[in-house]
């Protein structure tokens, strides 16, 4: 076969320089046609859209196209033409094909026909050569990369926070352990108990919950910083907005209040999303056509509209006097659930709404505390459809005042003395917030289960691949 | 005091408009002075430079200053003047000074003397705010972003590889262990057996050694990915080489043999080199003068040449016939070492090398077996100093020679059933990399300890912060 340089298909559909020779290479997704000429739609990962690759059955004969079936790769040399079908402009005509991989039309799981989501699950392996995990991973790539670029154009500093980790950010919340001790037969002390001391790090050490107290660190010295990274929890919740094992990116700052915190968390979202609108159009566009028919209006009411702020004492008066049976009583002291929080959104006030001052028994004991000793200078960020997409607060800066929430809710002083020293250090106003990534992947996809907003879902009874 | 919108230090520093107001906040590096002036150095972590506030002592009264010492947190409003001083031109006389945080000399570690980088590993949550390590966590960054950068502007999707997994990439290599179970008292089965069925996952899982694998799945769909995530060994290595938990990143791509391979490892270390020699050129001078008067020279060195290209059986020729006693004996068969690799570099040729076609008996099951029988298309790229930077190869595409060695090596398949399907369906050639994110952060900054290129190190017996 004649050796040109591949063109990748995204950019061979946007070709004008008709009658000249091409190759691209791809995989099949559907072949059909009659004796005389084949029609192959071929995809390469770089687009949801397919080339049109035609064939003159009688120049190959139907040896050398038998394989040539759903799933297969292939590799083509041929003439780009004006397409004669309508919803494109270009199409191949094949004057060399080089069959790289079949796929045996009996066993390969992924033939026309769709498939559920469910199904897909189970062959992760395969689902990102579906047009739904094709167009979802790929704006998973360009998400990622907004997110860099957002911070690093306005001096922040990607800061890697450690994944095994000896304490616990949030003195709470279930944990995988990390060990290399044979939990067949561990070594004991005297006592009997498992000695931790002959553990790889001489000590108990588990996968970590959130960077943002090493974050925080990084904040008090190169001034703002963000994490990017995987965090985990061992809770055994099986829904579709819960996974073991997920991205958050935390970005930390010092010299800025709780008021600079949200105007940041505000423009982050719009800058997120527009990025999307403006990077990832034809895939928004086929989800919303699979999925999520109101995908694009909320994109856009999103960025179109400023984030309605209150305090959570506020939010709570309006859940009460709104008349509105909720499956969760609410009054002021109690969480808010996704059902209060996307009335005050959805129904209340029509605009993403940031609820701040919440009560600090709900909330982490490194949070600002306000002067009326009952509330904490948290934020969280409440989107249509999802909820809570992002929560942060100023940081308790005084080192008095933060050992006292420490006492009082009875954590270890030891696992964080490090933390506790940067109070004690040239201590700072300083904020920062977390978001969920893949959270923000729903919102932008329009999916509606998690597990499909990340290659390899990790769940209860579930790390396979 | 007076409302300022606060300038960062990088950009006050190249301000130009005398007379005006400003506001600065940072920490303070020295201060030093007489009974009338003092002399503050702050920084603020967004440059390696101070800029320097000038304080009319009358003005303020010692009561105020007297926590203004070595890492104590303030925020000044002044006056920009053009600096007297030689090596800068601007410096701030300051109308208003706010004190953050104070630092006790008697107990703030970090005063103005040089410390050790083996005491500035104990202190990891300070060590940020040296001119060492911001200089080496900035340089963190921009390298970070550049790898994002030079991927995403190649059309290559950024695809999340599982952390926690059930299979090993590597078929063997020392593990984390991830679970729930209570090691104190593992419920166990009937044969007396942790049973690990009732587990997290259901099953034993552990920490991944590396995403390749589940990227080579991600480019048999979207044509190019990379991962950039932890990944961890439980070798019990203390050494400045290695460590437990370290960042890679791992581009696969469908359609490149093993030359395109080589082209792209090639380009992109060029591409992270002239980014940070451009990005990075204060930091970089710093660490140079410092730690490594060399340092320039060699990323210069490294830029500027091709690099050579030759087999295995060449570089152990070479090696073979050098005459050079090397502490390991070398010959056809043998991996190689730190020192033969760097003969060939820093010696022989003067020039990074790409060693190919190694003897697969010491690379791994998934790389391209050559039609001679003995050899794999493998490649490592060999640095000065460094010595491998990046291993990478051709992977095998064939179903039934990847089964062949997957059983010549002993391997279980059940936990890959989906890696080796991706060669049943659609199978294609396709190539792909390493590159140790650390190694390069070494080679970038000079330093000599892995210890000091990533925030938080994750080694035998320490798992501090």
């Amino acid at each position: 076969m004649k050796q040109l340089k591949r063109t990748k298909i995204s950019e061979a559909l946007r070709l004008t320089n008709f009658g000249e020779e091409v190759n691209v290479k791809g995989w099949v997704r559907t072949r059909r046609g009659n004796k005389n000429v084949g029609f192959v739609a071929l995809n390469d990962g770089s687009t949801i859209n397919n080339i049109q690759i035609v064939i003159d059955i009688a120049n190959f004969g139907e040896e050398l196209l038998r394989p040539v079936t759903t799933g297969a790769c292939i590799s083509v040399n041929g003439e780009l033409v004006e397409s004669q079908g309508k919803g494109q402009s270009v199409e191949i005509r094949a004057t060399e094909i080089e069959v790289y991989g079949s796929a045996d039309p009996a066993t390969y799981p992924l033939q026309k026909k769709g498939h559920s989501l469910e199904f897909l699950r189970e062959i992760a392996h395969l689902r990102p050569r579906t047009n739904t995990f094709g167009a979802i991973f790929r704006m998973r790539h360009h998400m990622s990369y907004a997110i860099h670029k957002y911070f690093n154009d306005r001096g922040f500093y990607y800061f890697h926070t450690p994944i095994i980790t000896a304490s616990d950010a949030e003195g709470a919340g279930s944990m995988f352990e990390v060990s290399t001790l044979d939990i067949e037969n561990p070594p004991r002390n005297k006592e009997g108990k498992v000695d931790f001391s002959q553990d790889f790090f001489g000590r108990q050490t588990n996968l970590t919950v959130s960077g943002q107290l090493e974050g925080e660190l990084g904040a008090m010295a190169l001034g703002a910083i963000y994490t990017f990274g995987p965090t985990f929890r061992a809770e055994n919740s099986n829904t579709p907005r819960h996974l073991a094992e997920f991205w958050m990116i935390e970005p930390e700052m010092a010299f800025y209040d709780i008021h600079d915190n949200m105007d940041l968390a505000e423009d982050f979202l719009k800058y997120l999303i527009r990025y999307a609108l403006e990077h990832c159009r034809e895939d928004i566009e086929f989800l919303a056509k699979m999925y999520d028919e109101e995908l694009t209006d909320r994109l856009n009411f999103v960025v179109e509209n400023d984030f309605v702020r209150l305090t959570y004492t506020e939010g709570v008066k309006i859940l009460e006097e709104s008349g509105q049976k909720f499956e969760f009583p609410v009054h002021w002291g109690t969480d808010l659930q996704s059902e209060h929080e996307r009335y005050l959104v959805e129904k209340h006030f029509k605009r993403p709404v940031i609820l701040t001052d919440y009560p600090r028994e709900i909330k982490s004991f490194y949070m600002k505390q306000n002067d009326d000793g009952k509330t904490v200078r948290a934020m969280d960020v409440l989107f249509p459809k999802i909820g809570e997409i992002i929560g942060g607060s100023e940081r308790e800066a005084d080192y008095d005042k933060l050992m006292n929430r420490v006492e009082e809710t009875g954590m270890h002083t030891e696992p964080i003395w490090w933390y506790l020293e940067t109070r004690k250090f040239g201590t700072a106003p300083h904020s920062g917030f977390g978001l969920g990534f893949e959270r923000l992947m729903l919102f932008i996809t329009g999916m509606a289960n998690i597990r499909d907003v990340i290659p390899f879902p990790r769940t209860p009874n579930n790390a396979d691949f």
